[in-house]
């Protein structure tokens, strides 16, 4: 036996009786912020410097006691935040949290593993390849984007890197039939003016010109969604000018006004021009778990790839974003490494075989939380019953708010209503140029967050500065709604905005 | 008022109380599986098929009480783990936990915010811009890297990502110099054959031709670190060719053998060449707390950017990786989007001024979870001298183990160890080759792997087949060292390695 002696002792960091105590005041303090979530102005009304100019300019020497770091978090971090599980959280889209979906949050922190490949940890991967099939059953993906089905899924933690795969993939593809890396430069990528930034930003780190990348005018004629005659004439052209069509975007609820893409359409013409289809339904993917929206998926079985985040309207806590592809090879070989130290050796390899997964080679980075169980343990105790429940009656609130926009003749819906998302303006009075009505909507927007009772955010479609209200939080409840519909025309009315007294002139 | 019935009730799927509840039983199961982790094989002798043949094939349909999932977690799910916070996990590097961790990720989870931009949670991007300086300081980091000093840090998923986003801003730097997108396939990354995988991959992400990527030999002599003129023979060749030299990486504490690469000399050279250094220290960045390590980055102030994990050995629940670039510009430039839905009317954009640093431009993706608060609720129960007295820890417990292999004959330790690696074989005897050599420390590793006593994996340096033995797991304590010791001896005896009669053969 070799000398040495023993080194100091342990800091204790994993005692289980520290981590469970510690952890319950941790739970005593998330589930009294639930309970006063309301009471926060939505929006932060926080300054620059609120908090930086409150804290050390660096970290303590010494520990401190976790009693009094849990007092800063409620004296100094909470009352900075903009409040996202706010009832009246109408921004953005929704960033769902739930009971289950915060206990499969822990599982992962708690086990905390790194499942890159099959042998890193088994059971973590293939929960993954379950709970991916079980979520495509669940809207309707056809089956050839299943395990079941010779495709596979993979999660992820945004659509943003799902896009940068895919892109990676589609760009390898087309450069090995085209025969050179130097094609890079005529490689060419369309979405809509609707399409989420990500495309845009994705095509740029994947090392697509930007000046290859085409955004196909909208109208309201089609609802928003882009038409696929006006993605064929631009595709056409680019092949005229020697380019090479290589991806284009179907967005299912885009993220200005909710809209949708013709999936089939646009499918039909990627297959003619052996272009990659990615249909992104970050956001009404969700939706897509009931019958009556599933339409809006059809065609899918067309595209190479499809992308929903269970952490906006999935009741699943930051992140989850679920990715799946008709053929994992074409992923996998864009991305996959095989260094030494990842290397299992002869006898571990041979064991797990062809069918074992390595997820690394899925996505872009190596290490990776294990995902999979968050999404299992929020499948499970709301079963896809109550997850048709909780979409629809999001649904339906925001069919309310939308009616009773129309019923108020100061307003508009700017865009046709299709998910939870409704989108409206102030609308021109008789004798209003744009200017005055785009500066009347801003100011209503600012004075609704300035109330601290609901927060919403803003869109500009059709050179009209509009008003998004995204109904979609867990504790969000039909009072909330009509409280917001309340402030949104108490707002109005303040900023002077009264309806003329002849309707005739609108 | 509109018309419109309300909808169906809530699922409460947010209920204080429930989460409450639900979450102390998953504290009882964690805590629970902390004490109990040293009962299961380390790495799991889980099958194919281990889970996937015992899940239904679709979620179910009506939801199912909670109690039932976490006994589905005990039962199916921690058995088929590989378990990497067992004390016994000594296998690629470590991925630590504490309570600390936990309760920082359950934070983040908790209160569910997405800190995209300032205005989308001002606390948030604050803490983190306060965070990222303490850890700057902490590792001794040059001024020039820290919000304070004109630079700056953002707290990603992985090192992936990182490189990802400086390769992005090398390119697109070396791509503005040069005054066209076609230049991009004369664009060349340089590594090391000790780099991280990232790297190569990275470079293939950002569309650089795999011709393009050079792997630059090491040799024992410079213990395998890369030397400044073997990189600069091969930029000058390149040059030479008409090629332009973009991006080179500097690795302290490499993944296979814990090398390091000479941070000041790489630096040197870039400068003079207009190359982005990037300095990783993904796993040893958690060492560089202690001033007896910091050398090791002497010459940082020459790097572009610099990376390491707080998830790996700093007591950080994954995923946590700290970013610093020192010229935010460059970064963001590649990075930043602008979409109508993310803008802040005016007032508000204002308001927040050019001091609020809106994260999402230096990053891949747009969503992003509240990673701040969990390094900040790290950093702070153990303090720096905390931090300093857990590392030096493991690096006392890594220097006996070396030790107890330098007393046996039967082994030699086959790379320097510099921070809390180990890398060892079984020496070749008298009348061995090299493959006979590589199949009995196959068979040994095979062993301790096989006995679930300890998890170890393998690197390839040199042409020789050598055992990782990475120390640095939250639990594991000297008794842990000492036992994986004895197994790696009671297995060498075992597969019939036993001493020569003669030491003069060694």
């Amino acid at each position: 036996m070799a000398t040495g002696s023993a080194p100091p002792d342990a800091l204790l960091s994993l005692d289980p009786e520290t981590l469970a105590r510690e952890s319950r005041a941790v739970i005593n303090l998330i589930a009294g912020y639930y309970r006063d979530v309301e009471k926060y102005p939505v929006k932060s009304d926080a300054v620059p410097g609120c908090l930086r100019t409150l804290l050390p300019d660096a970290a303590p020497e010494n520990g401190e006691p976790m009693d009094l770091i849990l007092e800063h978090v409620r004296r100094h971090i909470v009352p900075g935040l903009t409040h996202w599980q706010s009832p009246n959280f109408f921004a953005y889209y929704p960033v769902n949290a739930s009971a289950a979906g915060f206990a499969g949050e822990m599982l992962s922190a708690g086990l905390n593993i790194v499942p890159f490949s099959w042998v890193a940890s088994p059971a973590a991967t293939e929960l993954e390849n379950v709970v991916v099939d079980w979520m495509g059953k669940l809207i309707g993906l056809p089956a050839s984007f299943l395990f079941s089905g010779g495709g596979g899924g993979v999660l992820q933690g945004s659509t943003c890197e799902a896009v940068v795969c895919t892109l990676a993939a589609a760009r390898d593809r087309a450069l090995r039939r085209l025969g050179g890396h130097e094609a890079i430069t005529r490689l060419v990528v369309y979405a809509s003016d609707q399409s989420h930034s990500t495309f845009q930003k994705g095509a740029r780190i994947v090392g697509i010109p930007s000046s290859n990348f085409r955004v196909i005018r909208t109208w309201a004629a089609s609802t928003y969604g882009v038409t696929a005659e006006s993605v064929r004439e631009a595709v056409e052209a680019d092949v005229a000018s020697g380019l090479v069509p290589m991806y284009v975007c179907a967005t299912v609820g885009t993220t200005g006004v909710g809209a949708v893409d013709p999936v089939r359409d646009l499918g039909e013409l990627a297959r003619r021009h052996g272009i990659w289809l990615h249909v992104d339904a970050a956001y009404a993917g969700g939706a897509m778990i009931c019958p009556e929206f599933q339409d809006y998926m059809d065609g899918a079985e067309l595209a190479d790839s499809v992308s929903m985040n269970p952490h906006k309207w999935f009741l699943t806590n930051m992140d989850c974003c679920c990715l799946w592809v008709a053929s994992p090879d074409v992923l996998t070989s864009a991305l996959s490494s095989n260094p030494e130290y990842l290397n299992n050796i002869s006898q571990e390899r041979a064991a797990a075989g062809p069918a074992a997964v390595d997820y690394k080679d899925w996505q872009i980075a190596l290490s990776r939380p294990f995902r999979a169980i968050k999404l299992w343990v929020v499948l499970r105790p709301y079963g896809a019953a109550g997850m048709r429940a909780y979409i629809r009656r999001h649904v339906e609130m925001a069919k309310w708010f939308e009616q009773a926009l129309q019923a108020d003749e100061r307003f508009e819906v700017a865009a046709p209503r299709k998910f939870s998302l409704v989108c409206f303006r102030l609308r021109p009075r008789y004798d209003e140029g744009d200017e005055a009505v785009e500066e009347l909507n801003r100011k209503l927007l600012v004075a609704i967050n300035a109330s601290g009772r609901a927060f919403m955010t803003h869109f500009v479609v059709d050179n009209k500065f509009v008003i998004r209200m995204a109904v979609g939080g867990a504790m969000t409840e039909m009072r909330h709604v009509r409280d917001a519909w309340e402030l949104v025309r108490e707002k109005a009315k303040e900023i002077g905005h009264v309806p003329n007294d002849s309707a005739g002139h609108y």
